[in-house]
């Protein structure tokens, strides 16, 4: 319940799209304000929604754990990574995958604490849950991004440029840009004819992110409806395609690339015609997160 | 674009409630963080927002402006009041009400700056807004709480207690009981039957909102959703009856008493059959709003 | 999948408040095509929705059935009444329940076929659940009918009248004016200020009645939204305030009285205050409810 | 306001989609039904709606018109065209047309009425409103339909389904499937490899809409929801890409290709990368679409 758990929590309750919410957070005082907050705001919503606080018993029963703990490293730069949080959080998430495990959750679990895809991993691992159970917000957060930047670089809604970025939801993430279209165009092709710099675009999102963490401290909007969409996906069995953090078995590892999500987490896995340069960023990719992730692992045992 | 401004900016965004959105905040690197931040949602919402940020002469076509600047006064105990935000409010509210004057702006005012009943009482003076088109959130917050605390008392949705809160946003405000009906009895013959104290409850909602502050450093979205029902009320033109800070000539102040909202904002007032003690307690609150106001009048001028 | 149960399934696949929805109807090519319809819209949606059609296996896990199911009796003038339609709907809820029962349903029912009351009442002895666990929508629409002449006489949003509509939802249903307020008045001084007839407001109400029904040959909008406004409540276990058909003791009989609506159906009944004429109305509707009630059981044994 | 205009009402009454709702129909009875039965509606949803009838004054600020007139030829069989729907419509638009323009209306046209290309060109001449404020629900409805045969085959989210269907909202319209990915693939290869027949699902699409047809003698929800997406896109000035009905200059009609929709209309229109073959058809279904276009807008002289 910091700043990215009670803004998906309010978006929840704002929304009604849930029945029950279970608040965990290890701040009593927090996670008890912003429980009678959102009792306070309760007669003045179309939607009722059930609030309970640190009821750990719930989870037997829960659909969907949303993780958004976790200490925020201030980026000090555009360049700064987020693996600064690991120390932290890794200690956090072993804690709470134990207590998890010890609910009898056999839900899904959509993780946005960072290094999201070592998390994420850590989370499937420490609680035993199949790996299509567990998944990170990763990159549909930095994909809304591009989709952002190009959007208003051609003056067009976000939701009509289609495309991704790949990978580590961090600084080996990349634009996968033979997948960005938009106005009926392959991006790639009217960037040229534009004169448009891709380089230059993929430092506009970076300078984004930042400039968001330096004015506030850290990002909430963002990345909490990304985990709202996600959830709503699982809830209604929809289907959705989006690039969340997912295992994939040829990489051995946890990392973004569109998947299908529905009411059992990832349903599908995507297919995409990479070019030769986009898979070896992948994989530089994957290889990052691999190692990250076994010296996390193996701190956590 | 503190906590309650964001709140609120989240809400309408997240809900696609209003179409064109500018968000003004005198710390350019808080106001652009949080629009950056909401453009990063933008992909994955299904409604679409226009945000602008700190464009002032987007005010002259603007329907509704929400005020909710201002500095909180850290409430150190339940029964602090929130004059010591005054001072700081004051001088901002002066020169934010000259330039909202300056735009050409004829909409309403939603005022959620504290102390809610000055400040919207100056807001009306200083743009010289006709009376019905400036209104305070008000008690709209005090009697969500009321209908709260009675709600979990019986185990009833809060939107099914009936009955109002009145008077100062502050201290001075009082239940108005002889209005409190749930379960189809007054609240007051019920409580009598089951030994409830009444002055119990109004401990409660005191104690409930000063833990808020206490666990958060601040209250946002009780108030903030307050602020949304009150604004969809104008912007649909719903003619809705809410508890807002109202001009009321016979008291000539302005207090929180139903009021029916609508798109001229205070298109109709109600007429309560209060108890004779309940309108001395209004007439107490009404003074004291009235003392306070005059100084703030005389000190802005 | 008559013109209620395809507006019902509308809202509900419009608005996403459900996940899993199926549509029963004998008539196949309708229901299928409505499932098409609706199939057809999921693309350009918001939320999506899984379709079954005439899948009564679904039911054993279903937590509300909403009951549209019947022939409509054109009413030829305002006095009409709804019993015209009990004898085909009879006969179809009797084997409706049996497939209910059958299917280990053990949910709750909101019924909508008319004559409401009875055949709520049918519902809740075919099937043999717990009579807290069916319901009628009842008068939640006739209040709702009520609620917008007063709000048009007055100029004030219909959600801002309080009071309520009482008894069979048919011809002894009544307005229980001690329980009616608007603009903090009780209405029955406010009209009587004004010169305004009670009388002709409650014809004014069965005029408009049978005006949709003239025009449109059947009702569909206004208890459409009652149904899913009563559905949202147990979904979410609001814990709201209701006048639906409800089975209430004192009678012997299920008639429209407010009661609070959660998760396990009707969790509380209400007690007001009426007068004694109100209580006489109410007294006869129960009567005249409780035979058509018995003559319909012994009918359908 | 039939079947279809009804449908759209109701969609935006009860989403709260907008403010004011002017509801217009030849047939007085049945369109002061549906705003009864609506206002019916109010004291149970969440949001407000002021409805007019038939007052052709307030369409001089109205910001967007949907046009649902019309007779509805039932289709016999898949294969039948929507041109028999033409005679009694294009008189009916002649009409309307004439009255819009004397309303002083000068917002944006999106036309649902049958053959909709034709139509929407009748519209956009006869008002001689520029051609960017008036377009039809073209294939918006068929592409939903591609989207969705697409999405059941693979099991996936329509909304996951990229690609268009363009070209006349009629038998001539075409599925281009070079524009056509699902599960990150292009699906003519996902075809091929699975062995699965194109022409298969255009005749299942066909198929759909004639079960619809056959099974409830109109289609409403599909088209419905198509033209609320649009509409919404006005309202907000989202710059959303959809392939609606809009003037192509290198065809000199009306017909469906993606465009970008804001609060102008269509702000801006795509250049798709078509093969040969698509080229072709698209050829075809405009030189069709011209023919029945010069034909209407002689008789409409």
């Amino acid at each position: 319940m910091g700043h990215v758990g009670s803004t998906v929590a309010h978006y929840l309750v704002a929304c009604g799209f849930v029945d029950d919410l279970v608040l965990i957070d290890s701040n009593e005082g927090k996670v008890n304000a912003d429980a009678i907050d959102f009792e306070d705001a309760m007669a003045n919503l179309p939607f009722h929604t059930n609030i309970y606080v640190n009821d750990w018993s719930q989870l037997k029963d829960t659909e969907v754990i949303i993780s958004a703990l976790g200490k925020i490293k201030l980026l000090d730069n555009p360049k700064a990574d987020r693996f600064g949080e690991l120390n932290f959080n890794r200690n956090a998430v072993r804690e709470v995958a134990q207590k998890i495990k010890e609910s009898g959750f056999n839900g899904k679990i959509v993780a946005i604490t960072n290094p999201v895809d070592v998390i994420t991993s850590m989370y499937q691992e420490l609680t035993g849950l199949p790996k299509k159970q567990v998944m990170g917000t990763g990159t549909v957060l930095d994909t809304a991004r591009m989709q952002k930047a190009i959007g208003q670089l051609v003056n067009v809604d976000p939701r009509s440029v289609s495309g991704y970025n790949l990978g580590e939801h961090g600084n080996s993430q990349f634009t996968a840009w033979s997948t960005v279209k938009v106005l009926g165009q392959p991006f790639e092709k009217l960037a040229k004819d534009k004169g448009i710099d891709l380089n230059k675009i993929n430092d506009d999102i970076k300078m984004g992110a930042w400039k968001v963490m330096k004015g506030k401290k850290y990002t909430s909007y963002g990345v909490a409806t990304a985990a709202v969409r996600i959830t709503n996906a699982i809830l209604s069995n929809s289907m959705l395609e989006l690039p969340v953090s997912n295992y994939r078995e040829e990489y051995g590892v946890y990392l973004s690339y569109p998947a299908i999500i529905g009411r059992d987490g990832i349903e599908k896995q995507c297919k995409l015609d990479l070019t030769a340069e986009e898979l070896e960023k992948l994989q530089n990719s994957a290889n990052f997160i691999k190692e990250k992730t076994e010296e996390s692992l193996n701190e956590a045992k």
